[in-house]
């Protein structure tokens, strides 16, 4: 009898991702326990990036800081090392992608503090939970995201437009969707717009700044929620010494469950 | 006729507050508009209280930070200045109390950043409009404060037990206002304790660390709430050479309506 990774504790998922035995998405991993996004800045950068977050709590929804130079995020998982637990990286270096690698010790300062980030996981696991069908989960897709034409508010370096993620939901769950999700104001919260994108500079629903496009039915409601994308996107656009990021779809695992996110 | 200053816009307040021709209390003033308490770090430590806040939502909920050296408050009011528009201020030095001015121009330093923190008056005049009745505000009091037992989750020199502030509520009210108060995590959220006091630590709910006792009726259930007090305790205590904080119920007033913090 096998076991599948997908039925393995936190723990052991852990352990797995930290040896580099699994380097792949973390989506289907852990069900139950929240994901979140990573972002290491250097500490010169460190209160002006936080300050970013506080502006534009809706995509960049702080669930966690470490201590300056300590790799452990002491309120998601207090035995984690950032620096090894997340399967795959993204490296930056004045903006530009120079690395991809599985294990970022030999980047991580003594100056490195890492903010981790709320991630759509969360809310989509509730909807799923209460019938309201996801389709990008359907057709086995990445979901599509958008720049969109709605400024963030801007703090020192950080700037640029909101990232938002679509999702077509069916007219009469519309209602309940933005209810459960307004439940996570940790994990994005409620939608930042329903309706017609052009209203926030969104061109083409079948042309996605990134991930796939999926079908939109006449019944359905396109409603659009912000994304972690966002503080990534400008996290980049500073053009930092250094920057780390998760890999997409390759997220932290916490040992948080979804509903201790919840807020009523 | 005379105007009473209650019934002046937030603009109009404020403008007399930054003259200094009102120096008193700020609950009566500018209804329907959310308050902030106030702490000014010099910028070495304001990456630390940041993190502080953050680990320790429900007693520090962080509404808005300036930018390092100025003093506007951006997204709770963009047109005031934190220096001039508190009607009283205290001013520790290492620790301890040294000044209790109403401008703190003098004060500031081109290395101060300020934090405005989430009020419990937004959540209890949502109590009061729901028919919850508030018992030191009947009273005419302040309300009764606790120090708890319970400990934050410590950040840099940042560190010390929970403060909180408790409101007797009938029992059959109790559940409405755990609802309602869920709705406001930025100010302080859901109760962080409900019933037995001595289950946190507080041996005499007729002594109060901070304010004034009030009356807990046969009927009432004493709830508990985290107090804007925690962070003011944990930065005084954390004895840095310069702390700016509001004084005791001389608030910033903002330019957000209490619903503005709502998120459900």
């Amino acid at each position: 009898m096998s076991i599948r990774i997908e039925d393995l504790s936190v723990d052991r998922v852990r352990t797995l991702i930290r040896k580099g035995e699994w380097t792949g998405p973390t989506v289907e991993l852990a069900r139950g326990f929240a994901q979140a996004g990573l972002a290491i800045v250097p500490e010169r950068y460190a209160l002006s990036f936080f300050t970013f977050c506080q502006r534009n709590p809706k995509p960049c929804s702080v669930l966690d800081v470490t201590e300056i130079g300590d790799p452990t995020p002491k309120l998601l998982a207090p035995r984690a090392d950032v620096r090894t637990d997340l399967p795959k990286y993204r490296v930056f270096s004045h903006g530009k992608l120079v690395a991809e690698p599985t294990d970022i010790r030999s980047y991580w300062r003594d100056d490195s503090v890492a903010f981790l980030l709320g991630c759509s996981l969360t809310f989509e696991t509730t909807l799923v939970t209460a019938g309201v069908p996801i389709r990008h989960l359907e057709e086995g897709k990445e979901p599509p995201i958008y720049v969109t034409n709605v400024p963030c508010t801007r703090a020192g370096p950080f700037g640029g437009p909101l990232v938002v993620s679509m999702r077509p939901i069916p007219h009469d769950m519309a209602t309940k969707a933005v209810q459960i999700t307004s439940r996570y104001p940790y994990t994005h919260g409620a939608p930042v717009h329903i309706g017609d994108p052009a209203l926030i500079g969104i061109r083409d629903l079948g042309r996605p700044d990134f991930g796939q496009a999926v079908a939109v039915r006449p019944t359905d409601v396109p409603m659009f929620w912000a994304c972690t994308v966002t503080p990534q996107a400008v996290a980049v656009e500073a053009k930092l010494e250094l920057l780390i990021t998760h890999a997409p779809n390759h997220m932290f695992i916490t040992d948080r469950r979804h509903e201790d996110f919840t807020v009523a």
